[in-house]
Formats: structure tokens, sequence, C-alpha cells
């Protein structure tokens, strides 16, 4: 056993323990219910594309993990990459299983992602991301974006996590006032925007002002991002900063700026009157990526902020680089969650194995009738496994405490012990009923 | 639309599409299902490991992908690869996370891994495996070598595969056999004689002869490797070998062969009483690898020999390098199955979509209503979704026919049709069931 010690983990793959594995495998479970009673399709694409598709503009695929094979001759193999989010694969299998899908396609895919970037709380180099999209042929009608985000807003809910807020922002909106202050590099100012949080409002304008842009739209740009609102109230909030900042008359900027705050409007009562309370029009949400055409999503929980979004996503004009294929997704941070609620002890599972009842064993002549006992019990959907050795009952029921089996069973009386009550009665394998929160291991809140 | 020719399928890398998926999933949960019952935890290990620990003699690890961070400086990272089996990083698990596991620990894992070899049916280059394990702190009692054998076998039976037949040999048996006909390097005949499907009796012998071995212990071999039995009835022909080939009398390889001889008619027994008809002693398995020294197993499916082993493990002294944790474990190939089975058309999923019922829209200032019932559907535990536009019933039926969903509710007039059959009923949402095999897509065998 002297090995065990040189044995580390490695710092951003996290791993838990069994109960940790529990608490991981609920969520995931609850997840998939959620999305497949909103009628969304599972798919799962292969961890691996080739970097020439990966390789682009964001953040993320800069630190992407290139794969070689050891045993590869030079040269002789395509390169290829781990994915570092789901969308670039979801793109691609779009366009190869286009043939075969129905549109709208509506898809959730949950798996893991990789990203090199340097291990911190909250990011890590292998992490779980559980997304929803819904993609159309040709036009994307605007209940579809209230799905998405009513559908990751129930999933959140259904999930042992605190409480959730959405906050959205429009991209039209934002673009059109920007344009009305007459910034031309809106990518650019949206870039600097999103990076608000880290280098705060005097970090922002220094930015702006080197990309060219003057102090008055500055002003303009730090002041739109300080309007929010749980309801319609940004709306006056926006129309009076328009009135005070609009420089350049620009109709085509002054039609995007409305249409955009018609749609956030729209949006947030849709998402509040299906799961109330849960989104806020917040226009300080840029998101850096430039394919972002509409509504945009950022997710923080409640005494969590700090841990940043944990679900985030937007609407987009084309999945794929060619265009095509209008929709809207989020995606869900997982890994992120768990590492904060695991990690911290907010959430553990209520046992490390699945076991609802330990069968002891009289002696070894008599385990095939422990057996018997058990595989009655598995036959009506009750986890359970046979002591290892006919040991005294009291090492028998000792281990099952070190497992935390709530019940064990002794067939010479035919009688079932709840052990952490000491309560003992008579049993038949054949109709007996653990409490079902005994039943399967589950999730505790501390 | 232009750019959808370009995306080709990469060779080796299977997905499926959403029906496809349906399958895999379900037959993931089947497995979970069979494993949690016997009180097997689930664990996930991270998909990398230091390259040190991967790297060994086994034909898997000369095949591994290495991962360089494409933005990384020269030499600066830990190099690491992905794993190319489940056991390298269940023991490295069981090493690190040794304080928090309760011994035996029962494990299963069904994860994804990757292998740089040439695809060709049968072989992915990533796919999904399916592993089951138990392992001691000091010593593995034979009857946790049956229940592995035992829950492989339920796992297999419960999936919609064919009658599958788990061939079991035993290292001991054999090494103690190879050694009274005078063969010192067992290792090296063992990997010969696991090419006897590969390269023929012929081929087999001419690599013994190589190996030094003469020309009646090759004879002798390859008899033993004829003898084959569903009951004991293989212990007679055995011994019966034994005493026309044995040579050396050396007492200790008798000692051995006996013992293998007794745990191998044991192990027969006890699998055939629990899941009668599934396991046959075959004295032709031999497993490449050099860690297994007592049972040996793999297995086949009825109709789809030519697969190879979908299913194989064996027992094994130490899991880890230093020593220690003996156990016993069997891996699962479920890509392999599915290649096979949902490539060849045999298996299918009832639906692309979760959806059991499509809500109609009546018109768009009506849509709240329809969502309305498909919530009140979904709080039922029923899957359903909103058509996504107002158009004529007909083409909204048809949409739900394009999708494969079964019901079509119409609210306006609170009616609910089988659109396979044309029955339309009145329905209320709060109590109205869809028949159990209507409700989520499942599994449909050609």
């Amino acid at each position: 056993m002297g090995a065990m010690a040189r044995v580390a983990p490695l710092s951003g793959f996290p791993e838990w323990s069994p109960s940790g594995r529990v608490v991981e495998a609920s969520m995931i479970a609850s997840l998939r219910e959620v999305f497949g009673l909103h009628g969304f399709a599972e798919i799962e694409t292969r961890a691996v594309e080739p970097v020439t598709r990966l390789a682009g503009d964001s953040e993320a695929s800069k630190e992407i993990y290139a794969l070689t094979r050891l045993a590869a001759e030079e040269g002789g193999d395509a390169k290829l990459g781990l994915h570092f989010d789901l969308t670039v694969p979801f793109a691609r299998y779009v366009e190869e299983f286009a043939p075969q899908l129905a549109f709208p396609f509506r898809r959730y895919q949950i798996q893991k992602v990789w990203r090199g970037e340097r291990p911190q709380e909250g990011r890590s180099r292998e992490f779980y991301q559980a997304d929803i999209d819904i993609v159309a042929r040709e036009t994307l009608p605007a209940h579809l974006e209230a799905e998405v985000v009513i559908v990751a807003a129930r999933a959140l809910a259904a999930l042992p996590v605190p409480k959730a807020t959405i906050h959205i922002n429009n991209r039209r909106l934002v673009e059109g006032f920007y344009r009305s202050v007459g910034i031309s590099d809106v990518p650019g100012a949206l870039r600097s925007v999103d990076k608000l949080d880290k280098i705060g409002a005097d970090g922002v304008r220094a930015e702006l002002v080197e990309q060219g842009v003057s102090d008055a739209a500055s002003d303009a740009v730090l002041e739109l991002a300080k309007i929010n609102s749980a309801d319609a109230a940004f709306v006056d909030a926006v129309d009076d900063l328009w009135q005070t900042t609009a420089t350049n008359g620009d109709a085509e900027a002054e039609t995007q700026f409305s249409a955009g705050v018609a749609e956030l409007a729209a949006l947030i009562s849709a998402v509040n009157t299906a799961v109330p309370g849960t989104a806020v029009a917040d226009l300080r949400i840029a998101r850096g990526l430039d394919y972002y055409t509409g509504a945009v999503f950022e997710t923080t929980i409640e005494g969590h902020e700090d841990l940043g979004a944990i679900c985030s996503g937007g609407r987009y004009d084309s999945l794929v680089a060619g265009g095509g294929f209008p929709g809207v997704g989020i995606s869900i941070g997982l890994t992120r969650l768990l590492s904060r609620l695991l990690g911290g002890g907010s959430l553990s599972g209520s046992r490390a194995v699945p076991s609802a009842v330990l069968v002891a064993v009289t002696d070894e002549e008599t385990r095939d009738a422990s057996n018997a006992l058990a595989d009655a019990l598995r036959a009506r959907g009750i986890p359970a496994e046979v002591a290892p050795s006919a040991a005294k009952f009291g090492k028998q029921i000792q281990h099952a405490e070190r497992r935390g089996i709530p019940f064990v069973w002794f067939p010479d009386t035919g009688e079932v012990k709840d052990i952490r009550s000491g309560t003992q009665v008579p049993a038949d394998p054949r109709n007996w009923e653990p409490p079902a929160e005994d039943r399967w291991p589950r999730t505790v809140r501390a």
C-alpha cells in the first residue's frame, strides 16, 4: 500500500467519490427527464473534431487539446482535437445528419468537454456541459426562444441547487443603441463590456477609448449596462437613456433598437409567466461570442454569484459557417455547479453504494439461500448485495454500516433490521418494501 | 446548404442518429439498472491519464492518443493520453480513493475509451465500454468471481441482443497443464493460443515451435484447446488428456492444474445455476493479457460469432502495479454490439423524438393554452411538444408524422388523435394516459 500516497489528483480534471457520483448521476437524470418531457431529443457526438473546425476566434478555441497517435508515422493522421464545447460538434452534426432530422430540431446533449486552460475554481480542463438548442431550417419564431429559456429555468429549478436567476439582454437592442451613439466596432465594444465584472467600469472605459469610442459614447454604454429590471420597467429606462444619448439620427439603428427592446420585454414576460421570478432584463449582459444576434442569457445562482455564469446562451442566425439553421441554445455548466456544491459540502450522496439491503450469510453452506433472497428483492427493483463472508452477524452489520446500507436481512430468522434505528421485524422478500427514500441512493442537501 | 455534402463521418468514430441514440441510451439505462440492483456503485474517471501510466505491453497501449495543448509553450505540460480501457483508470482510482472506499469494492463504469488503431468492423477508435469489477483488500473469495460473471450474464440477458454464451477457462488449469508438458514460457504460449481464431492451428503450432516448444507439447496444447462443455463433462476430458500428455512429473504443476480444474467446474456450475444455459467451459480461451491469474472469460452472441468477443475479463491477483487489490472484472463492448445491431438494422428506436404528444396550435393567439395543455401532460410525466406554427391541422398532423409522434392533441375540441389508427377521442390532460409502450421512445427489434 506504500504506493498509494504517490497517486495525486490531476489539477483541472475533477473526479468524484462514489457518493459524489450519486449526486452527479442524479443531476444528469433530472436534466434528461426535464429535457425529454419538453420534446428535446438526445444526441451524443464523438469527442473529437478536425482541428480546422475547432479553431476560431473564441477564447475557448485557443485552448484546444490536439491528439496525436503515439504510434503514428509522421504526418499519417488528420489533425484532430477534443471538442471544447458542444456547439461546434452540434453544428457539424446538424450538417451531417440533416436529411434524418425533423426541423425545428430540438436537441439536448450532456457530455464532457475539454479546455487546456489554467485550472482555477469554476474552471476545469475537463467538465460536463448540458446543452439544449432548437434549430430551424428557415426562420426561428420568437416562441422557440422563450421555450429554450423556460426549459433551462425548469431544468435548473429541478436540480438541488440554489435559486437561479437568468439575466437576459438583446443584441439588437444593444447594437442599435451602440450605433446610435456613433460606435462603429460593435463587436469590439461588446467584448469590452463583457469584461465589466473583471476589469470594472474604468477598465471598460479605457478599452472603449482605445477603440476610438468618444467619452460621451462610453458614458452612454456604461449607463446602459446599469439598467436592469425583473419586469418591463427597463423599457422606460432604456427609452429615457436613448432620448438623452442618441446622437446620429441613424434610423436603421433606431429600428434595430426598438425591435430589440420589444423582443426583450416579450421574452422576460413569457419566461416569468411560465416560471415566475426567474428572468431579469439585464442590459449589462454582453457575451463575448460574435455569433449571437438576438437574446443573450447568463445565469447566476443565489449565494454563489461569485461563481459566475452557470448557464449561458443566446439566439443565433446561423449555426453553420456557410449560413443557415437559425437557432437558440443554452448551456448548463454542470461540473462548475458540482465542483462548488459537492466540493463545498452543500450536497452529498445519501450512501456510496446502491444496495438498500445487505443480505447476511449465516454460514457458507447456506450462501445460496442468501443469494436467492437477494435475487427476490432485485426482481422487485430493490438493490441488494450479499455479505462477502459468513462472519459473526455483528461484523456483518458493521460491514453494512461502513457502506451506508440501511437494512440487513437475516435469512435464518427471516427478519430485517433497520440498522439506523435498530428496529428488527419479520419480513417476506416477496412483499417487503424499503421506504421510498431508501430504495436508491439520493442527493442530500447539507 | 451547399456545404452539407462536404461533412463526412470520421472513420472509427461512430455517431448515431437521434433514434439510434434512443437505443444506445436505453441499453446504458438497462446496464445501470442491473449493475445497481446487484450493489455495484458507479464511478466515472477523467478521460486522461499520464502517458507513463498508460504505456505497457498490451496491444491497446500501443495505440494511445496523446494530448498536446495547441497553445502550450514547449514542454510545459505533463504528458497526458486518453485512456484506452477502463481498467487502467480504475486501478489508479482505487489507489487514489482507497481511504473513501469500502472493500470488497464493487464498481461499474460506463464510459468511452479511445484507441488509435485501424478502424474496421467491430473496432472503433472511440467506443463505449461497460465494466464491472469487484476488488478486495486482501483475498477475493471464489463466490465474488461467480458473482461478476452472473451479473454480466444478467446484464446481457436484459439487453435487446441475441443470446450470449460466456466461454470460460482458467489460467491455473492452463498453466499447470503447459508446465506439465515442459513449456517454460507460459505467457508466450498463451499469446500464441490466443490467436487460434486468426491464424488457425497450424499457425499456432508454428509459433509454438519457434518458441522452442516440442512437437508433442504443441500437440497437447492444441488438443487441450479443443475441449469444451456446457457442464462438468470437460473435467474427464482434460483429466484423460493429462494422463496421456503430462511428461515431467512436476508436482507443483499438477497441484496448479487440479486446482484450476476444480475452480472452473465450480464456476461453470454456479453461473449455470443462476443463469441457466449461459456458461461453457472452453479450454481454448487464452486472453492475451498477462495479469489474469484465475478464471478468464470471453462472450459471443448467437448469430454474430464473427463479431468476436463482446464481453471479456478475468480474475487478477493485483489491480495495481505495486501489488495488492486482488479482483475480478468483465467488460461489455457496448459500441461493438451497437455498431452491429444498429448498423445492421436489427435494432432501432421507436421514434426520433421523446414527445408522445404534439399539442396542436389553433391560432397564435391561443398558443398559451396549447402550452398550458402540454405542461399539464408533462407534469404527469408524459413528454409533449407544442406545434411550431398555427398551420392547418392537416399540416400539423404531418409534422407529427414526420417526427414519429403518435398522438396529436387538439385544444379547440379537447380531443386527442392516434395518428396511426386515426382514432380521435375526447380527452382530459389531467387523466389521459398514452399506452405504456408509447410514453417514451423505446428500442424496437426488426
